[in-house]
């Protein structure tokens, strides 16, 4: 099996991908997310940055296969929520997410200069919110990390209780759409299990 | 906050729960699941075993909230998958999962014998399944473990990429419907997160 190279450095995207048994290398991105246009439509969006990211390391492994991924957390009204700056930043996002439903959009990249693959998509998944009072989302910035996630709250940890149904893929709104990610790497040859 | 007992030692439990910051001690439970009649409509049939498995212990802890959980998946002919026997049984399972879309109920119970409470609600979240090849399945049940997993999955193991997506709560497919708990046990005040 190839080894691959994963242009990300989030322990959640590491986490998800150590249970496939396959070879794989965690380096970080050259590319500056900032210097892409915000107003571009988000599904797009998120495709031009994860393919980027991924882009940005081809001539160093020209002939391995690049894998990478962008999330982004969009509002109820579909203002992209980021990561929060402060306290009050996240509590105006967790606010806004509170009792109604919201995306979280993955942008998803496969870059295999040698074999001539260079393939995005981007995945979404519908996340429903319970009402959240506000001693509760103070408690959960105080008592947990909102700063490095996407709309604030992470589906795996202690605002999973915030969550009150999703529909499509759990781990797309974790940071990387597995199912769909190894159905394009088994279409493209580049893993098998058999 | 009141120490709550946990009548399971099931270890995917176990990790959703240590994440709450709340004092939980896991025990085993008393209970025979054999003795009830497998014939009762599913949603009624797991939510009777889970509160036999807490009502099992209910004299040793009279003082302390004691919760339980039982997961079973409905086939998508409707009949219930358990553990599977041996390779064969995993085998049929995942076969009759593939390319359709089926149910996983859990039943909780939450018991305190001193505050008169004993209560029990039965989560159920859809899963789709993706069109599995049978090398896949034969690979699957060869390098990763089917043989503690009711309707041989786990959604966050390797399997995950078995599943192309979900209707509900995620965590109630891996064994306990956090969000849904939560609510009750602030609803009965026995949990406050403020």
């Amino acid at each position: 099996m190839m080894k691959f190279i994963f242009a990300s450095n989030s322990p959640r995207r590491k986490e998800i991908l150590l249970k496939f048994n396959i070879d794989i290398k965690f380096v970080p991105h050259h590319f500056n997310e900032n210097a892409v246009d915000k107003n571009i439509e988000p599904h797009s969006y998120c495709k031009i940055i994860s393919n980027k990211k991924a882009d940005s390391i081809v001539d160093i492994y020209p002939n391995q296969p690049i894998l990478s991924a962008d999330t982004i957390v969009l509002s109820p009204n579909k203002s992209i929520f980021e990561k929060p700056r402060n306290e009050q930043d996240a509590h105006r996002m967790l606010r806004a997410l509170s009792g109604k439903k919201h995306q979280v959009l993955t942008g998803v990249s496969i870059i295999h200069k040698q074999a001539k693959i260079n393939f995005s998509f981007t995945e979404t998944t519908l996340v429903e919110f319970n009402n959240l009072r506000d001693e509760e989302i103070y408690y959960y910035i105080k008592h947990f990390e909102p700063y490095d996630k996407s709309g604030s709250y992470g589906i795996q940890g202690f605002s999973s209780i915030f969550v009150k149904s999703i529909n499509g893929c759990y781990f797309n709104v974790v940071g990387l759409p597995v199912s769909r990610l190894f159905y394009f790497l088994k279409k493209f040859n580049l893993v098998q299990f058999s």
